[in-house]
């Protein structure tokens, strides 16, 4: 299929998605929306649940670039900043949540957001691996897990505290996982050398 | 209302929030399913989003224990692990996930939800008192970022990821944001002094 065509119907599927529910989603709404046949959509996708973890992956909407700064610091702060705005600024963030929101109620949806997940993961990696070739990522560091603090954290505050968070979100957020929150006196180890 | 009568109206509203979602939740059948009288509930509470409020913030069904450890470490991971158990724990996680994915799209249990975060945020606030004390927390430390790291990432690991948490998930979370996961050379100013 074109790109072009392609992206049309992921828009369509990630629109309705967010202004009907996963319910009220169907491949009938995204062809009449998408002005693509219908069977040519089932082509290429055999369900909605298909087509929408499909769109989720690859759609342009929620693409995010993948920073490269120069340093961790500077990548990883970038990364916040660019999940704030995926949750804060529509019409992305009405996809973003509506979709996550939904993935709690529906099985097959939850396995598309898994997919998501796994996806952006696979492409966060490349700044753990230069940040690595550097020295300036701990010996005992979990890349995945700190890409869950800061994601997660983000999740927290925009959605469930209902709080923007605001200029500098970003940088405490990157600060408290890179440089810890303990005193001297109540840290484990220390920092690994560089 | 006696404590127990409330605890009843409490866990049947949210039971059959899970059940049901947001939309399937009635005054009438919690009266129902918890047998108290569908007037008496409404004297006390004027509307499904003001019952639901009052039981996520109240229900001893949601409730968790305040760590009081003897260090910011311990507590901080007590805390971490009775969010895992809430999140995937039944019956507790399906009613924390139900009402936590619908307040995405129901705007007046986005209410509750803020209510449900800043009234746990309050009672967490003594462990980060405690630890200023005993002298464990760094002078720039911030104790809602700390939390909303800890538990958004237990959230996106458990519900978005469908990955359940290890036994050491704990430890390695709250190391992270105690320790930090730069190398010396990458670090910004360093741990404050004790």
């Amino acid at each position: 299929m074109a790109p072009r065509k392609e992206q049309q119907i992921f828009r369509a599927t990630l629109e309705l998605l967010a202004a009907k529910g996963y319910e009220g989603l169907t491949v009938e709404g995204v062809a009449e929306r998408s002005r693509v046949n219908k069977t040519t959509i089932y082509r290429w996708w055999p369900s909605k649940a298909a087509l929408l973890a499909a769109a989720l992956v690859e759609a342009d909407l929620l693409a995010m670039e993948q920073p490269d700064t120069g340093s961790l610091r500077g990548d990883l702060e970038a990364l916040v900043r660019g999940i704030v705005a995926l949750l804060t600024r529509p019409p992305a963030a009405d996809v973003a949540v509506a979709a996550l929101g939904a993935a709690v109620h529906h099985r097959e949806l939850a396995e598309a957001v898994r997919r998501f997940f796994a996806d952006r993961f696979v492409r966060e990696e490349a700044v753990f691996e230069r940040a690595r070739r550097r020295g300036e990522l701990s010996a005992t560091a979990d890349p995945m897990l700190i890409v869950d603090l800061l994601a997660g954290a983000v999740w927290l505050r925009t959605v469930f505290r209902g709080l923007p968070p605001d200029d500098d979100f970003a940088a405490r957020a990157v600060s408290a996982v890179l440089d810890g929150s303990a005193t001297a006196r109540a840290r484990t180890g220390g920092p690994a050398a560089g």
